[in-house]
């Protein structure tokens, strides 16, 4: 019997389930298998829709496939598919494991007790120094520390419930986007602010991202073959929200994102770092509960407003950024323009603060893999520094995790990372079989 | 009859007075001669207490100086001298002016009607793009401005009815801290918010500590032999309220604070640049009025907390910088840390904005000419950019409005600049004399 896990990432608006497979052929391998990968988009705009992809059967080992769609052994693709009146998390959960299930070519997953395995992203994990098995404690803690980021978390805690009682066999591990920031020293992670407040109420910066991050920090490490204990980069990671790291010897050394995924770079409807004060003069309602708030969840209207209204939608009415690289009119070249500035400030600083020792600048993320303009513009703004870009290697990147995109001969290189934080958190798993094992049945969410 | 001019600086706990006189030696220089200072402070501490300095009167033009405490002609010192009870700008003003006339050694200013200026300086501008005479038009918009820093603003709005109600014979000219950044490009200065708000509520990072910065621009292109229009340096104004400037061809490009000073930097009780959304962690009273908010000044809880109960007092109990960088406690050295490592942090993308074609890093404010231990930590942290300190230089600075402190064959200058606001609003009047016959008598505030 195989072994499945599902690495499930759930946004406000969507739900995106990876199907993989521990490798049957060495089960001491940390590379899991991609079988397949279901989304369901615009829960918040219905109707939702699918996106289907299942992978080539080519594994001798593998058991016959079943058909499906006439396309046995061969990769499977839908896109736009319409799947009907379903707005919450959980729904789309529970339709994506239907899902898999009726698929014939996915012969692994005919019976949902094949699911050893759940990974979630969640974005934050308070002070987690890493991964958790989620029992009724954990999910207790991650509710409460959901408070500082309840836009954030609430997705992730509402499929963690939906599994445990969809899937109540399998083991449940919260993977937390503020882990690999755990090593952020304290006179980055300070805020100026009251001290005995801070504590108490857990004011500091915490920082996200970190799954993407720490597949990075090992996809660049193998590229440059590199120890990750002696690796220093500067790592964008940029897409509809968007930050930046400083890794220096594999670990962060500080990150734009702050207490909440809000501070630092702007995003698609973020405003990134504004002054603190500029809420109160956009609205005298700004400590007001918003819309979104119910009895479990507490969001004012301001965090409302510079979470979902702002960033680059607000400026240019779309939240493609590939729309905005091109299109040329003079506010989508502004939004382009304030997000080239505030990308560089922080590779500038973080370059001083690695005391120019940099291995690499790495783009990654929808914006970082596909936005060659974009690149372009930050490589030429930290020409100074020493980075080059190859125009031709970065107008047409090539295949592979990492790519090399900076000039031959610039003093330092300039890396595309092809992040994938639902493997990261699948080979997670597998990693660290042995902590689950220890953490065994004892406490799963409401009982199972 | 001497021009007497009286650059006034009012800020939330003290008045700031100095005494200048035109030359009369040569009536086209710019530069007019210090006659005296005096500065009341403790306002919300009380008992108010005055520091008052007067220059020696050695000009052979000079009438002979009347004697005032047997020091006639020689500088004479006060501090610490108990002034009763005093706890508004307006009577700090009245009590200065009444203090100045009474004063033997002061023979220029024995009648107010000699006072031909005053200059004030007004933390928030607006859009104003350079200093304006105060009529009833102005006075009203600075007033309707203040809106957007009502904690910056009031002390002078406050001082300048005093001066039209006192001397109403005097031309009184309004410097902004802002003005000096009406040339950060749309790029920097442009929010990613809700467009049509941040248009109808003036809602742009505008900048301060312009007055310094021009100074500072003025100062650093004599001191390198430079023209204005060449010079290219960061300039950090560091006190207790702290910023960073990025000045290309002698003008602002980006600078730390923003639409208020609350942005950027932290100072001595300003938190500078945080989570937007961490206010709402903190109180559930971010959006409230605070108790310092009158009919004519509204500040929410968020703002006083922010700018006044935040900062390095937050963390280590004083606002002394100086005790901060030397009294060794594990408190003290993390705020050193963190104010090190926010600097750098706008140094190095200042550095970046700049193409790497930078003169100077200059310090100036308080803390950049008096922390020797701030500007080696700085200067360090910057060293792989190339710059470097002299230690000795650093450590023991010579006299002189710029002093050099980088070590001998850096790549980059490191300067320290005495920088003098008073002074530079004082000049400003004198070059621009035009300026104010132009705009006439016709409309005092008030009416006179």
């Amino acid at each position: 019997m195989p072994e499945i896990i599902l690495s499930i990432n759930a946004g406000s608006s969507s739900v995106k389930v990876s199907v993989y497979k521990a490798s049957t052929t060495d089960p001491s391998s940390r590379n899991p298998v991609l079988l397949a990968e279901a989304q369901i988009e615009g829960l918040t705009a219905p109707p939702a829709t699918l996106k289907y992809e299942r992978q080539k059967q080519d594994s001798p080992l593998d058991s016959p496939s079943h058909s499906f769609a006439g396309k046995s052994k061969e990769p499977f693709k839908i896109k736009g598919k319409k799947v009907g009146d379903i707005t919450s998390q959980e729904d789309a959960f529970k339709w994506i494991l239907d899902w898999l299930k009726k698929d014939d070519g996915l012969p692994e997953l005919q019976d949902i007790e094949d699911i050893r395995y759940t990974c979630h992203r969640v974005v934050h994990g308070g002070d987690y120094p890493r991964s958790q098995v989620v029992d009724e404690d954990t999910y207790h803690h991650i509710e409460t520390l959901s408070d500082l980021a309840p836009l954030h978390n609430a997705p992730a805690l509402s499929i963690i419930r939906a599994v445990t009682k969809h899937l109540p066999h399998a083991t449940n591990v919260a993977y937390f986007d503020s882990s690999f920031h755990a090593t952020i020293p304290p006179h980055i992670h300070t805020y100026p602010i009251d001290q005995e407040i801070a504590k108490t109420n857990q004011l500091r910066k915490y920082g996200f991202h970190g799954i993407s991050y720490k597949f990075i920090v090992n996809a660049v490490a193998d590229h440059l073959s590199k120890p990750k204990s002696s690796l220093n980069i500067i790592a964008l990671h940029l897409g509809s929200g968007a930050s930046a790291c400083c890794i220096k010897a594999g670990q962060s050394l500080d990150t734009s994102m702050g207490l909440t995924p809000l501070a630092g770079l702007p995003g698609a409807t973020r405003s990134g770092s504004i002054d603190p004060s500029l809420v109160f003069h956009f609205t005298h309602e700004a400590g007001m509960p918003s819309s979104s708030s119910s009895t479990s969840m507490r969001i004012t209207r301001a965090e409302e407003i510079l979470n979902k209204q702002s960033g680059w939608k607000s400026l240019t009415g779309t939240t493609d950024f590939g729309e905005i690289s091109s299109r040329g009119t003079p506010e989508c070249e502004l939004a382009f323009a304030i997000f080239v500035d505030r990308v560089l400030g922080y590779v500038a600083s973080y370059f001083v603060k690695l005391g120019g020792e940099v291995d690499a600048l790495v783009f990654s993320g929808g914006i970082g893999e596909r936005g060659f303009r974009l690149r372009k513009s930050v490589v030429e703004g930290v020409r100074c520094l020493g980075f080059e870009i190859d125009e031709k290697r970065n107008e047409s990147i090539e295949e592979g995790v990492v790519v090399d995109v900076g000039k031959e001969g610039a003093r330092f290189r300039t890396l595309v990372c092809r992040t994938d934080e639902q493997l990261q958190m699948a080979r997670g798993v597998l990693e660290e079989r042995g902590r689950w094992e220890e953490a065994g049945e004892s406490g799963k969410v409401g009982g199972g």
